[in-house]
């Protein structure tokens, strides 16, 4: 059975986690979560980065950081992982949620604009599949309409926006932006997250908030001569044995992108060359790099997509589809404000994910493709 | 330098976290984590556990299932971490802070019935140190005033009630109990956590919110076709590279439990031959038993107390305060009631740990207490 993912492991990960428990110091801001911070912020250019339990945590950092408070509208696309909306949904926000572009999951950078009202005090943009949301319209209304923007990250590292010959990296844009490290995410961690302070304004809360609302780091700094409760917060930091574990990817993290995008491109060239009118495949607008985080199929319909999963299952392929529209969500249905977001409803019938991790081979990669084809011979 | 803590490692943590990698899932709620959760149902015969990637998110979960929303008061005791009043303050909750027990720094039971109004809707006991709040008049009144009662049991791992010739662990009281791996306590993993819950009716939705508010439990035991977003939550499930460590301690518990309290019970020994007295030995009431958690002393002021940390450093150990209450914190003094809580200060101003930890020979033991003796003989 080849599996629709496969946590990668460079070879370094238990050295690392050893290593940190010869340390003595394995709860969270240890060695290897310094070490992370320092790497990510010298690779990528971010202001500031903080380690997290999961994406999910760096979002409701960053919902706190915002003082999203109820009443506040918060804009986002309504495909996209239950988190992004939960972490603004605790803090009391009520969601708008914004329809998909029709050639890519992304939020529809047109449809953002009449979404906003007096009460919007953000906007968060979800990289789908590590495909860069059209930054430069969102950066305008943005700014123009002083409303903070989120940059929903999780599956984007290492994926940048172009830009008049420029490219600049996903997650630099937002005030805030947050990574998820889980294990079916390029770079993993098992459970992980980041959140990454683009506004220095906001770093020093970051910290706190990090450290369940004291001024711990601080503190430790030598800052002040005593720490205390000065603000709310959470325990939002990792064990360092988890940092431990992403610190090994993170010195891979060129080899792993190589080969994933590798990966993609002949998921691509196979179909391609194939050309079936049946299938559409993913989109990369000409702004955006691709990380090779995810290779999905556009199919018919949601019956058809049904009987593909079925039919690869029983001959030993593992493609799964993704999110269900969170406007429809039997928990926010009600809470919507009954706009269709066709959309959105259309890549939550119509995707599917195929199988795409490092140890996957090319010629596992013209199997599930053999296979594909011959179901759309017989259906 | 004798550290104030070394966080023990049993042996097999490595181990069981390659095992745990080998087996391809070190997402959330992977093999050792339903390891664990298993064996401390077995072991302490809780309805149904819970790992969380720290007792801070424990707490928060608590917060969550009880509905706890703005304008709802919970009683705590002041002299507490930080945590205990950050969940519920997330939450939107007014904290009525309690004060301690004047021979013990757990809250005073006989304070809490007077702070009772139509709007609590919550007391939280701290069982600090691992030695229990006096349990029969903590539930009378939660019984009477129909209000949930949760257990802060961050530091009881393995300590127990007793009444009437009956022993009841610790963490089978509350309506939900939160406990604590973080690397400061007998059981570790770093960073760690636990929600247990006693009452049946609250397992269901303790699952949902622990899986970011989708039934996603319910639908891998097929309960359930689909899984959507059904509720509130957060991503409180730990990697199972957590799981596994923690599992390592939790089969040698009784190995770090016995030890401890030979430690606890061998600096007793030495400070009740010594008998001085200008210090003031830890009080373990007769209905609570003594998990080895912490060793403190009470001094006479905070000046003296400096004093000897500061000595006790110079001469190659750490000995450490604990909390500053929490009313009194620039967080929420400003939101405080005014209510003057002597005990908690007196705690606060007084209170000093003495290093404990597994590999803590008696011969630091009695080097440590050398020092405290010759210190008073100098001040």
């Amino acid at each position: 059975m080849i599996p629709f993912n496969k946590p990668h492991i460079t070879g370094r990960e238990l050295e690392f986690i050893s290593d940190a428990v010869a340390c003595g110091h394995i709860s969270g801001n240890g060695k290897y979560t310094k070490l992370c911070h320092k790497l990510i912020e010298e690779n990528w250019g971010f202001h500031k980065c903080l380690l997290t339990t999961s994406c999910t945590d760096a979002l409701e950092m960053a919902a706190i950081l915002l003082d999203i408070k109820p009443g506040d509208e918060v804009i986002m696309p309504s495909f996209t992982f239950v988190s992004t909306a939960l972490a603004f949904v605790r803090q009391g926000a009520k969601i708008v949620f914004a329809d998909s572009r029709h050639d890519h999951p992304g939020i529809d950078e047109h449809s953002v604009e009449r979404l906003i009202t007096q009460k919007t005090r953000a906007i968060v943009v979800v990289h789908y599949a590590g495909v860069a949301t059209e930054m430069v319209t969102m950066m305008d209304i943005a700014n123009r309409y002083n409303i903070a923007l989120v940059e929903d990250a999780a599956q984007a590292v290492d994926s940048f926006y172009l830009h008049e010959g420029q490219s600049r990296v996903l997650g630099s844009y937002g005030v805030l932006s947050a990574f998820s490290f889980h294990e079916t995410k390029n770079i993993q961690s098992g459970e992980g997250g980041m959140l990454v302070i683009n506004d220095p304004k906001l770093a020093k809360r970051a910290e706190i908030i990090w450290e369940k609302g004291t001024n711990r780091a601080e503190f430790f700094r030598g800052e002040v001569n005593k720490y205390g409760w000065v603000d709310i917060g959470s325990s939002f930091l990792p064990a360092d044995t988890i940092a431990a574990f992403l610190y090994a990817q993170l010195i891979e993290v060129k080899d792993i992108q190589t080969k994933r995008i590798e990966l993609w491109n002949h998921y691509k060239r196979l179909f391609q060359d194939w050309d079936c009118p049946r299938i559409q495949l993913p989109f990369v607008p000409e702004y955006s790099t691709n990380n090779g985080h995810m290779f999905y199929l556009m199919l018919e319909n949601i019956d058809i997509r049904q009987r593909l999963i079925e039919y690869l299952k029983a001959n030993g392929a593992l493609a799964v589809f993704h999110y269900l529209p969170l406007h429809l969500s039997s928990y926010y249905k009600d809470k919507h404000d009954g706009r269709i977001l066709p959309n959105a409803e259309n890549f939550a019938n119509k995707l599917l994910r195929l199988p795409l991790y490092y140890e996957l081979s090319f010629e596992q990669q013209e199997l599930i493709v053999t296979l594909i084809h011959d179901f759309f011979e017989k259906n």
